[in-house]
């Protein structure tokens, strides 16, 4: 199964590609989509709505997963966030796929093992854990973070349904 | 030319086409694209896209305008907005029209006269401006109102330019 995990932001939005089978994940591809700050806003959700589409078709992900988003920061980023986030899901969520989304301290736990790592330690759990990827930049890593938690996710409904 | 105002909200998104020629204006559709509460937010996207998307082909407007949002409320509030603007922009922006966006103040301003006019005042203009217009609900109201005030800016935006 492909799995998509994507962190979204409207200068960059991180995205990680992997594969999971049963408990085994390997990394497929990962990167960072940015907007030019210059760019009229709508402008900006076009040229993030088109990098997506152009990366779910190529990768053809069976699963995608979105990370929550902090709202306690100033409301005009917290809607340009919103703005930013909307058109990501959306982007997953017309191809056909489910989507999973999951707040940053589940993403740390799951990866790490505490909800309050930092980003260091989630980097060099995701080295651990899909040794070989070339990591683009920290939303990328993120991207990577959230897709191997909902790998986990899933893996545990299996696990349960069979133990059901 | 014929114009498209958008009003958004994750659970209703006002839309309301006109047609401008020169200074005159007239109705031509409006309504409300409802999403249910009850189902996920990346479903709720996809019908609104989808949705948003019928109306732009069916009614094919040369230019969209869209209102900008207030972000005083809960942030949780200020993100789902977010979301929903941002999928409500790119519906309007993929299509290729140019999209404008106007703080409701200065919707009012452009509609009824002045930035303080309550949701009575606007709708009275509406159907004054729009002769026949069969307003769909308060936020059908208000992407007519919007629409209206991207009619008037391109107007003096065309004035200014004969001017010069």
């Amino acid at each position: 199964m492909i799995i998509i995990g994507l962190d979204p932001g409207l200068g960059c939005t991180g995205w990680g590609v992997i594969r999971a089978e049963g408990n085994r994940l390997s990394h497929i591809a990962n990167g960072q989509v940015r907007t030019d700050p210059k760019a009229e806003l709508p402008e900006r959700l076009v040229k993030l709505d088109a990098a997506l589409g152009q990366l779910i078709a190529e990768y053809r992900p069976d699963a995608g997963a979105v990370e929550e988003v902090f709202v306690n920061e100033n409301p005009q980023s917290t809607l340009k966030l919103g703005q930013a986030r909307g058109v990501v899901l959306l982007a997953a969520a017309k191809s056909g796929m489910s989507v999973g989304e999951y707040a940053p301290t589940l993403v740390k736990k799951a990866v790490v093992g505490t909800g309050g790592a930092d980003k260091a330690q989630v980097h060099a759990m995701i080295a651990r854990l899909l040794p070989g990827a070339k990591i683009a930049g920290a939303d990328a890593a993120d991207a990577l973070a959230v897709a191997i938690t909902h790998a986990h996710h899933l893996a545990s409904a299996r696990a349960l349904r069979g133990a059901a």
